[in-house]
């Protein structure tokens, strides 16, 4: 076992010792350890993914608290280690935490911080850029133009999709899919079809507010509608894009049968993981209709593409960016590093994780509370009365 | 001079000839040409742009009309051409006529057609689909996807800027410039600033408006700002569009000195006219600043760009594709299509070329006359009362 090679540190005298197992977005966050009485130490060893031996590298005789990432395994062999060495919190720099053994943390101790709150705007912003770069051919159109392909304008080249009028179909109308839904409205005036278990009340009151608004103003309004079904979603949509949990019930939700629903010239948008769509069905159906379009962020078996998918003129692939603005990062970086701090010095626990603005003004101190815990309840940590 | 080699015709037997230089998109303007009793003849040559002696070896010794393309060279022998084979009418495939020498057509009492009132929304999307593409860095983003480079979530891969609460800046406020602002304020909830000589009311008091909604609404309201100069554009906005006429107070009206004024993060689109951009000077800009981004549809002396930008990671670079849409380009075949006939069968002018709506329902026939023939005056012809 060879240790990593490069740790950036700061403020070496401090009391607490922390590490980041990656280095973060922004200072911020360094600076909000520092201020607290933390060493910080950054990792940049030059590897996309630390197994369990370099973080225990890591973390050493003594280390207070760890930031993570979720291509990262931390079960009982890191919290035990982590807790031999004096630690009392680590936390994803993520939403999730699907790479993390909660019951293996809690059996040693140890708090988990996630950093929700910070990612819809972001996440729903990259699908609406996937819409509009699929509906015009953005990709395959600029590969032929780098190429020297473009002799003059013809009437055929890359023809495309006007947005205006059609119907954005959103499946999953939670936080981001609701986000979504409003920039393809709004910006774009499509009418809206969704499926979700649960009716988005919120999100329906809004697009008749805004109809109302547009007729007002002597425009077409925009409608919408609560599908019965994810197949009339499916069926009646030009642009769809996937915004459901990943559990049993949502695995292959977009499979052959179902690609063969959809109109021959429609949009295909998946922001949310990979497995929501049978991937090597979708390869087929791509190659069977060339003028069927596809924006994908992520992938069936990440950091993979199944096989063909990287020759398809028809789709757009982006390496899992969703949440990849400088805002959201930095945030991210912010929350993770406050959610470890605040833990190591005995802060309680913010009482609604899901409004972090607080912490993220960068002209004033942030609460002293750690942001969002996901384990403050089996832990019996107190909750902030701010 | 050889003759083209692939010709397709449409009713071999009808009474008048029309030719079109191109395949167009659609097949409407094909129907309504047969439907009003015309020969329709389309050229297949493999030649991206027809030479003047490819035009004349189409229109023969009897042709009624023709319709061409923006990249032909309408001119005197063009005209004398046509009218020696009896031809009444030529129709651009495009709003602008700068191709045509009107003047020459006057003389021949050849009426021009072009096709105005369908490109807006389309070219409007096409700017903010470049906008959302070049903030999440898609095309670059799927460059390294699709090359296997991707090998697992990283904090700091293809970090891009949260448009909202940003400032969108518009340097030319018209028909185009405001819906793009619509699309960018309304959708993604930034605020604007434009730059225009004059006053764009009906911009201001629908933002103005759509602020006072999302207030309404509990919502953070969107503000918008007229600059009093470019620079001011230039200095305060995170992503600004390009959206003037070009002439000789607009060519160069982005150079080294105003790259300068913008931030070093900005966004930069163009869906305008090439030259309106030192293109030389934008790449030494792109190869300075990695991290400012631009948009480009149009290229200082297209189809060709300047050395160094086809290399430039932080640019996209789409061939001329603004109007690009089904819709819009269908529709543009139909007007060039129904200006042409028009003509032919004496029909009057349409009154307002910019109200064209009436020509484009599929599921009626068009009125009885010439959507939009920019010489009409010259050669007194009568326009229609309906």
């Amino acid at each position: 076992m060879s240790k990593p090679v490069a740790i950036e540190v700061y403020n070496p005298n401090g009391k607490y010792r922390v590490v980041s197992t990656k280095p973060m977005p922004g200072t911020r966050w360094i600076n909000l350890l520092v201020d607290q009485g933390c060493r910080v130490e950054i990792c940049h060893l030059k590897k996309t993914i630390l197994s369990v031996e370099d973080i225990i590298d890591l973390i050493g005789n003594r280390c207070d608290g760890v930031i993570g990432q979720l291509t990262e395994d931390w079960g009982e062999t890191l919290f035990s280690a982590l807790s031999k060495a004096g630690g009392k919190a680590f936390s994803n720099m993520a939403v999730g935490y699907n790479n993390v053994d909660v019951e293996a943390a809690n059996k040693y101790g140890i708090a988990v911080g996630n950093t929700p709150g910070v990612l819809t705007e972001t996440t729903a912003e990259l699908a609406a850029s996937l819409s509009l770069a699929a509906a015009r051919r953005i990709v395959e159109a600029d590969g032929f133009m780098r190429a020297g392909l473009y002799e003059g304008w013809l009437p055929h080249l890359f023809v495309g999709n006007l947005l205006k009028g059609q119907t954005v179909g959103v499946i999953g109308a939670g936080r981001i899919g609701s986000a979504y839904a409003r920039m393809m409205v709004e910006g774009f005036k499509m009418n809206l079809i969704y499926f979700d278990l649960y009716q988005s009340t919120r999100l329906e009151k809004f697009v008749t507010a805004y109809g109302q608004f547009l007729k007002a103003n002597g425009e077409q309004p925009v409608t919408w509608k609560r599908a019965s079904s994810m197949e009339e979603v499916l069926r009646e949509a030009d642009l769809i894009s996937l915004h459901p949990v990943l559990d049993k019930t949502t695995y292959h939700l977009v499979n052959k049968e179902r690609l063969a629903m959809m109109k021959k010239e429609a949009i295909l948008v998946n922001c949310s993981r990979g497995p929501v769509i049978d991937e090597e069905a979708l390869v087929n159906h791509l190659r069977e209709n060339p003028m069927f379009r596809v924006g994908l962020d992520v992938f069936e078996e990440e950091p993979f593409m199944k096989p063909g998918l990287a020759d398809m003129k028809n789709a757009i692939v982006v390496p899992h960016i969703a949440s990849a603005s400088k805002w959201t990062r930095e945030g991210m970086a912010t929350l993770a590093a406050l959610n470890v701090v605040g833990r190591i010095k005995g802060y309680p626990i913010w009482s609604d994780p899901n409004r972090v603005d607080p912490f993220l003004n960068e002209n004033a101190s942030p609460p002293n509370a750690s942001p969002s815990i996901v384990n403050s309840k089996a832990l019996g940590l107190p909750v902030s009365k701010l």
